[in-house]
């Protein structure tokens, strides 16, 4: 990606910073480069995410998929074993893939009715393979193809850790399988397995998705000047310390829709900790500049805005019309318009002291898409290194866990108690 | 809907509210709803927003879509325009609605190849009928009904003000038309003809959601203790005021997704204002229990999260298992699951000192949903008066309405020559 962070700059707005901090902030950034690149070296817990694109083999997962030709794949799946996968098919426009990423039961039915159950292929993803929401909807659909005469055991696909539920079950039934990568926390795992198994059994190009996270590997170095995701994340830090603790993102494409989800998770889940951390915003243009804009740039200054586009893509004209306050849309195209729009939507937001960065790639395909991940990954990991947190855990979850265990009849634990003696105030 | 602030309380967390604030903070209330009863009933302009159940007739609603009986309908709009229409009908399950809300040239292609153009309903929606990005979208999806040999003014139908250039098309065409409600801005205006149309047209029951609507209107009373919708605007506004700057919007619910994105609109457009204005975030539960909760839980306390679900609904048994390890959730439902991560995620927020509130309706039915749509506006204009701005205007917005206009050779404007003076410093 390439980043222009003129917007965020002190010269422009007041909760800007300057070059001068910039610049003595990069000798941080050198130096927590050296501690990145070595965590890549040796495959470091966390670090060695970003050593995915040279560890994942593509071979393994078209081994594991042979002999499926679907129309249809629903990943089974919550969190990160969902958000990758369903970022890089959506952005690919591999059509077909569906997620089970709730426990709505609404949606599963839902789902399962619309399905093609006979030519559909079930990717279950779980790394310790106990995830409840995930094992759960699994006994599902498992059930629900018996009872439509589909074996599941034929159309069933598996990725998950070394040992657990999943990976014995998979044994018993003999079921193709991925595995989960070693020291790759869940978010940072879609340029794996977790994040390509449906996008390779919808056709789509994954070697061309690692070609590109492998360009992002190659495009670190020690300055935050010449590294674009050392630049986006040593300026979301800047910021973050200046005010913005609110990372509003916004791509401005559909395709790139989950992608601001998948965003939202590697944000909060990895730099959400010892009371710091910017809360992501999931935001689209230019939909939401009729939703939150106003906001943005009248509400309180504590905001980054992100805006994320494609140089090129496949346009649309807009049919001249004879209606005379239209007719300067006539002869345009939707993208025009659209890119109209992201300039505009920036430079108002210039006008109105609100720091935002532009992220720009060439276009929407799998080797940008590929790069992008890699790269906003190694960019929150600079983040993390920044300000000195744990970018690879996830401790808070665990709590909420127990609790809901503990009330299913899961086992005995006190945070269950916790729940039952919750303080009420109705209103009704 | 219920409300349950017992979390939000200073008893339960350091950043929450103590009854004896809410106390005093219920006279002000008192004062609000006065004004806000006066100007229901007087119409003055967006108080006329909550007179829409008794306002809206859904008689010309369905005399506008006489004849038709149409397998898709597209909404052709952008904002409030949209998205009140996309929560109703996502809501009631009703299936077959699809929105063009952006300008997206490769989006607006995908659809326009998937739907089948000659059973669809094109409903274009916008007050001033100049809004470039409806307009450009209908001036494409018409060309291309055209092309595919459907004669779109057969097709078509219009909600729009009473004058301007869409007023103008339908009257030379003869098109029904609905009509946008004087003194409702937008986003307020999901219980009117912008809102049900869709809803309509594919056979739900607008007339229950309007039912709803005018039950919201009967429980405001003068006191926060009494009414569910002031219960929440009050609580909101005071933890603003004790730095909840974010509020989280979390429903249990699929089928509730789109209603976050509608409260998004709502919260931002109306409240970010004057260097005030809580920043919504859409989230889902029990999905981003995986995604966002470590944030909410160890990040900074600057949130409020507030945790909606239905009370019933359609349920789905999980089925047994022989794992050990999972077979706590046999004879569990998937219900049964989303409700205890529900009460064990809202517990373990409350435990990290996080408050939340709870908003809880019977069943996601026209009803309930009707009157949830009227409750959270009520609740919003509240807050509006509480703070002390103006809640029904959106003045920031046209900044770059203006200079995308500029831009696109649409006149002279001073902002689109800022866009091009923009400041670059680019890493690529």
């Amino acid at each position: 990606m390439d980043v222009d962070f003129g917007n965020a700059l002190a010269s422009v707005a007041v909760t800007g910073v300057s070059e001068a901090s910039l610049e003595r902030l990069d000798r941080r950034v050198g130096r927590a480069h050296e501690r990145i690149a070595a965590g890549i070296e040796d495959r470091t817990f966390g670090y060695a995410s970003l050593a995915l694109p040279e560890e994942t083999d593509p071979t393994e997962i078209r081994t594991a998929l042979e002999g499926f030709d679907p129309e249809a794949v629903v990943t089974v799946g919550i969190g990160g074993s969902a958000l990758g996968a369903k970022t890089v098919t959506e952005a690919l426009g591999c059509a077909g893939h569906h997620t089970l990423d709730n426990v709505d039961p609404v949606e599963t039915a839902r789902l399962l009715e619309e399905l093609p159950l006979e030519s559909t292929l079930v990717n279950v993803v779980s790394r310790s393979g106990t995830t409840a929401e995930t094992l759960s909807n699994f006994l599902v659909v498992r059930e629900a193809m018996t009872e439509a005469g589909v074996e599941w055991t034929e159309r069933t696909v598996v990725t998950t850790g070394d040992s657990g539920p999943l990976r014995d079950l998979a044994d018993r039934h003999d079921l193709p399988t991925c595995s989960v990568p070693e020291g790759v926390p869940g978010r940072f795992s879609a340029l794996s397995a977790v994040g390509l198994v449906p996008a390779a059994a919808l056709g789509c190009d994954i070697e061309a998705v690692l070609e590109g996270g492998a360009e992002g590997r190659q495009s670190l170095s020690p300055s935050l000047f010449e590294t674009p995701a050392y630049a986006y994340g040593a300026v979301a830090y800047a910021l973050e310390n200046r005010g913005a603790t609110t990372n509003a993102f916004v791509p401005y494409a559909e395709a790139l829709e989950p992608l601001s989800e998948w965003f939202a998770q590697l944000w909060a889940e990895s730099l959400g900790k010892d009371g710091l951390g910017q809360t992501p915003v999931r935001a689209l243009g230019a939909t939401d500049q009729h939703s939150q804009l106003q906001l943005y740039r009248a509400g309180r200054k504590d905001k980054l805005v992100t805006l994320l586009r494609p140089r090129e893509r496949e346009d649309v004209p807009i049919p001249d019309t004879d209606v005379d306050e239209l007719s300067y849309l006539g002869g345009e195209t939707l993208g025009g318009l659209l890119d109209a729009e992201f300039e505009a939507t920036e430079a108002s937001l210039a006008a109105a002291d609100q720091p935002n960065v532009r992220l720009e790639i060439d276009r929407i395909d799998a080797e940008s898409v590929g790069q992008l991940l890699y790269e906003l990954e190694a960019a929150c990991i600079l983040v993390g290194e920044l300000s000195g947190i744990e970018t690879f855990t996830q401790p808070a979850v665990e709590w909420g866990k127990r609790a809901a265990r503990g009330l299913l009849g899961g086992g005995e634990f006190e945070e269950a108690e916790a729940v039952e003696g919750k303080t009420s105030r109705r209103v009704e």
